[in-house]
């Protein structure tokens, strides 16, 4: 963890209309920390914490694609997401011993990828695999926003690294075509007592009517858009207000993103 | 099946524009049919089609509720969504052969539960269960809309069965509140060659830049939407167009659930 | 499903004395109906029902041998059984979802696979395979036959695909050299309060005393002979009573694949 | 296993015509071999051979039934199959690291559970369960009849030990009613070359056209009948020759289960 | 993680003999750290780093025992064991996507329960569950020892939660008999080219001929002895010299759990 | 199993001072048998019995090695350890139904593995593997410490069956190297009422405060030593005296294993 003076991107816009139990207006981020170089050996790590939720994002880079991939001078990006046991306020049986990878720890993998991908030019990367582990060290909400918003930055470690040593080498489009073709960054939205709201912390997510996540690029296009009525259907006034919401809120993260890239890493403590 | 002229429900708008391989106007469903009754024993089951697309929707009514759920006076629904091996042009492995289902599986059975779910008052359900089986039999685009769509006919028919046979006999609201609080339907749209465009088949949606399945209320309310940047992320205003086709196809396939809900159930043949 | 008129295969031999539930007498098929060409890109698929029971038997064509076979100038014809969910009276769980594949299942995916090797000359058919998937949508009683008689006929259909595209190329016999020796089926028969009877429906099956499954050739010999005293031990008397009770419905049956294999496909509807 | 002197029960009729590659007539048995009491602790437990094919069969008695027979009165028997990795020529990987059960060896402990409990009145055995675990040391063919036969014997131990220690307390029938109806055995039949023969070893059974094996109880009764055409459809005549050599075969074994179970249990050594 | 200047527990013995890459004595311990309330809703956490080796542990407590345990009075404490896919310095699959728990986990997690048990008076404890999660979030060697050596500290605060909220209440024993009988750590020493030495980061442990894990509670018993020899068995005088390096070691690591349970708890950060 | 005039290997220390149930003194080993050969076709094959535990062990001599050791020029010997359901008093569970190893037998065949390589020059194995199975067929025991000792003797009769069959072609040392560097045995002890005792059957096991497995070389030095305070932490005195226990039985089983190895195979029985 950065010491308070070390170079820590640290995210909270003064407060004007209180009016959650956090006391952040409803437009407000939580504060974000984005730790980079957290592992010694990862290519790309980073602990990324959204108020209470930390995530701890690695990025394996290595030589060489999946065998569907072999030759097409493409390379391949992909994420597995998963929770610590007790990262929730209550323990949760573990997904190795149950013997089987959960249907909400599927998607989520499945989501954080498909982020990432979109930001990702395979033919620019060349023959190489990148694959973001985002393990939730602890939960407090919005853990797959944290783990795509933290992931990126260690994606964007690791294909430096993989330049740095001279491993990305594509084919197909000239040596130095930027592999990353834009920043990505998520977050949630919900309506909570007919309330639109950025950011929920648990508290607010079990109560929302609606739970929305975004998934934005730093240019402010959209990536993926999951809206799910839990307790009520929204109609279109209340989709165009959450995704407002997100797309500011995204905006800020993408600046957090950049600042973090901009420091030196910090390393663990 | 039903013959062609047993009262099946079959939309085809008649087209002004064709700008796509088989001859539809952007904003134009596919061929729907919904043919109740398909099996002899299920307390509702419906063979939906969306062209090409076949899914069978079976609902399975039990007394009882899951243990979590036990004295709490309210019902449950949930769903589970399967392919069969051969539905695809070429053929998949079983997910019960390789020992667990995908995370696209899980994905759209949970998907397909909660938007049932967002109709259905469970208090006025009483503890009862309702399985919801989605089996694809054919695939060509759109299989997860087809059964949402489907299995919403099914569901209002074992909730009849239900009631015609005495065991729903809620506790906690009055005898008669209706089980279901509107209709749900879906809808795959997407963007292909920048044009955005109604309902799928498979060689639209492998070309999509962009993918959104949109669940909506037959009252026009929004349960779930999801969209995906497949190749490439989307503004704003595209993603407005988007959900008005939805909205718009929606309204149709709540039109043509009525219409199969009150006429005779065809079954097989 | 076809229209009466069309050239569906359909058998019920006129009833002289009646002794079943359903009006068959001990010696009569349930009326059977083989539909060719239900699914749109298999290469060979048919929907084969047996009074209430339907299977769709899908045929899958592909070049190229499991791995223990290459090199061997042998093709590979394999089957896989399963049942949906609810094809039954109550709800059965998904062997997908308790994540391995029932005794039952694989036992009749075996007997399948066998019987329909024994009519295939695997020079003949050269380095291809073909898998029989056979779902069963709905299940009243000897659904392993119907799936035996209706995968014969797919897998006709598909070896002639391989003929007509150019892909069985056989290197041990000469080119020509027919792949399919014989034609086979498949049908129950069982001992019911002491009088043996020809194809059973569920009703009758549970009550069984003895169960017989028998898949015989078109020229009439046995590929498979499986029967088990549920209740009670039988003695060589009843066993030859239900022999011959078999190899007479097997004639039926084997004349009505081929009259299926003669006219048009039908297809779905 | 019992010295020579033991009253060990060892059945080898003389030959006259030697057809087969072990010096035996083709309806001669291998030698058979049944070591009772071979395990110190189970209620009952058979080390059976035949010829060169040893299985362990360890019958466990408890009290109490499955779930889903309680408060019926009734008893239940069941059966587990099993191979040891190298009881084969060469080694085959264990179940339990493949992390399921195949195809054959379900079917085959399916069987051999369907067989002992045709000779058992689960109303005489009241409320309690046995479990046959039948464990193949070493394979040379017919391993199946070889447990059936052996099971039976470890099934009328346990018996026994149930009656002696006053736990088989039957409710819906009187005390002391024969728990065991009949005995039951089982040996294969095959066809090598034409020639239809009895028990075969691994070096026949791989070469048989036809394999068929066949359940008998001591009175003579089939309990089951499985025989399948390997490598050609087999006729009428040859079909009623194999049976004649099997109910010859098992009338041979029920004499020696019989002398067995007069015998006093050699145990192990 | 703790500011430098917060009581962070921090052992390193001044060296004399450097003989090692990282510059310690070969009686000497890397740098631990044990910082407690990492976590903010587990009853207990700790995250223990042993130089580069980081491992949460976190401590559920629960009211009630597993099924074999109800009634006996006692409660139970169990550990799991597991690693982060980039702990390592090059990725490994997940267990969970595997679907099945490896034997090094699996060793791992009963040596940890095993050894905390040794310290645990089950009767004081009453029917209560304390889980202990220890997950790797980076791996430099001995991740089972300073699994143990945190995962006791964890414990300690879970009992002092439990203690604090009434929820141990015995029946055995008077209330407020001590839980904990004793402390427990680990400590990992080995044979490096000869020289017996303590406490092995991975790249002295790849090359150990022998390696040994000591488990020893805070008054010098012994709780667990693993000694293997990894390239080369070794004699009498070699395992008596490890023993005496790791009975140290493990005096040290006691004092500064006692340190660390003395101090404030530090918490993330 | 050898009559007793055959060449069997059976080691009883004439007794001194009784004090346990079975009369043994408490540096006094139980019967050993050790019968080769007891399988037709492994290329090693060995029933080894430690009093009631019976182990069957079987070599299994396969060309080539693992694809991560392919093209070192190095050999691999591997083992798997299991047992039977009804090896044990009461039944247990198949680890194959249940469709997971479980941690003690993983735990299990990992030491038998490492113990067997301690004494292998897998140069001179050259690249070829042996996998040794230990099927526990009834369970009194020290099952783990019979299962390395009978192994040991398989593994050498595979070793010699390698060389005298020409598969052993080292390259990387000269033909005719010794594969087997020394011979290894295992055997435990314990404290059980603070007494020190050689050689646990299962009553004693279950009351041993401290349980010691110690696997040790022909010459004397020392491969593996697990020793695990199942109720009651244990002092260097202590330790010292089991080692001593522990280094005695193994110089017997040493002998043993010489002396069978020296004989003629006996062969089943």
């Amino acid at each position: 963890m950065p010491n308070d003076t070390a170079p820590t991107t640290d995210a909270r816009t003064p407060a004007t209309t209180t009016t959650r139990a956090d006391g952040r207006r409803t437009d407000e981020l939580r504060p974000v920390r984005i730790t980079r170089g957290w592992l010694d050996s990862a290519e790309g790590s980073v602990l990324v914490e959204f108020g209470g939720t930390r995530v701890l994002c690695a990025a394996s880079f290595t030589e060489g694609v999946p065998r569907w991939k072999k030759g097409s001078g493409e390379g391949w990006v992909t994420a597995e997401y998963a929770m610590l046991p007790r990262a929730t306020s209550t323990r949760s049986d573990r997904e190795s011993v149950k013997g089987r990878v959960g249907g909400r720890t599927h998607e989520i993998s499945r989501l954080v990828g498909r982020s990432l991908r979109a930001v990702v030019d395979v033919k620019a990367l060349g023959e190489n695999t990148i694959v973001l582990d985002c393990d939730v060290l602890q939960a407090d909400g919005g853990t797959r926003t944290a783990a795509i918003t933290g992931a990126y930055v260690a994606l964007a470690d690791a294909v430096a690294w993989g330049q740095r040593s001279g491993l990305i080498k594509p084919t197909l489009v000239p040596a130095g075509t930027p592999v990353l073709t834009d920043s990505v960054s998520a977050v949630s939205v919900g309506i909570i007592d007919g309330t639109p709201m950025l950011d929920l912390p648990y508290v607010e997510d079990v109560r929302a009517e609606t739970d929305m996540n975004v998934v934005v690029t730093g240019s402010g296009t959209f990536v993926e858009v999951q809206g799910t009525a839990e307790h009520a259907p929204f109609d279109r006034a209340e989709l165009d207000t959450l995704l407002d919401l997100a797309v500011a809120g995204n905006a800020t993260l993408a600046q957090l993103q950049r600042a973090a890239l901009a420091a030196e890493p910090q390393g663990h403590r």
